[in-house]
């Protein structure tokens, strides 16, 4: 088939990456042309701008001309495209505690993307330490979840498992020193285990 | 009934904001116990921490003890439970542009809360004003395109509205010298229409 979607891409975003697992994952690549952009908060996209204000991919424009975000709102679209078994319960208990496990790795990816800006796009001499560690202890105390719940995480490949996927692959590509694997032993052998998976190596940033 | 949902709660966070409106325009309030605490990045609350690792409100806890959490697993939870109109429409092209129109309210709020910890939180000396800039452009798109969207937005109070209500609301909370009445008119009337609702009158943070 052509494709009808067009996704504002890039192969570094996390959230980005979300979407391209979960369009691997149910076999929806072709439908979708991606388009790539560069940006950051202080260098917006004008192009990106104009199809989501919030100036943040990734933004999914429709056949129509109408565009979708954020990267929450993409997944639950493509979601329901698909033939298969859905990526995200559709009710009972677990819709929400998956969609709370996928809230969760979310989180991770948002500190540590405030950490990546403060530590590299930041002036070094308006960089403040304890944001640093506030959002670090975050990033440690959401890991420690997984990890004791790292056997939950592994019951299927779902929305949850491709958030905590995609915020650990974040983790090892931008915070290279936080040696999560040491802790989170448990954590580090289901991450090692869905790695095999051709979605996750299709999307893997390049370091 | 007695409740059986405890949410944890301050009064002045915008997120805790919509789950309270939503429970106020669908007849649940009751099935809620608030529970207080304060919190920033920088002093978490080791109590919210327990519950939600990413040590942010809403969090909320059901009667078997699990916790869910962020606000839009939240608003989603809720809105199954009650049996009038959904306010997140459950399927069909409404869903996903009600969703985008609230992931963008959301967006204002984290850019609005970027702001604040910029200018409120962290030492004078190292406030990076492009940092801010950047983040009230963000702000003022968003607003741009509300504007351009206020009569598709006034069609109906869900949860697009419930996130552009409370979004505003706390710009006018801590931004105070935003002004953004006078560049979006139709934005401004239609706020302060809704602005009669008792969800948002009973929910509005004391200045």
């Amino acid at each position: 088939m052509s494709a009808s979607l067009t996704l504002f891409y890039s192969p570094t975003s996390p959230y980005v990456r979300k979407v391209m697992v979960l369009l691997h994952e149910t076999g929806q690549l072709d439908a979708v042309r991606l388009h790539g952009v560069t940006l950051t908060p202080l260098n917006p996209s004008a192009e990106v701008n104009e199809h989501n204000p919030a100036g943040k991919i990734p933004a999914l424009q429709l056949a129509d001309g109408s565009v979708l975000h954020d990267s929450r709102v993409i997944l639950d679209y493509l979601d329901q495209l698909h033939g298969g078994e859905p990526l995200i319960p559709r009710e009972g208990a677990a819709r929400w505690r998956r969609l709370t496990l996928a809230s969760l790795a979310d989180a991770v990816l948002d500190a540590a993307i405030l950490v990546r800006y403060e530590t590299f796009l930041r002036p070094e001499d308006k960089r403040w330490d304890d944001w640093v560690l506030g959002q670090c202890n975050k990033i440690d105390r959401a890991l420690a979840h997984f990890e004791k719940s790292a056997d939950e995480l592994g019951q299927r490949f779902d929305v949850a498992a491709i958030g905590a996927a995609c915020a650990l692959g974040y983790l090892d590509f931008r915070i290279t020193d936080l040696n999560w694997r040491r802790d989170y032993p448990k954590l580090a052998a289901w991450y090692s285990s869905v790695g095999q998976r051709s979605s996750l190596q299709a999307t893997a940033p390049a370091p």
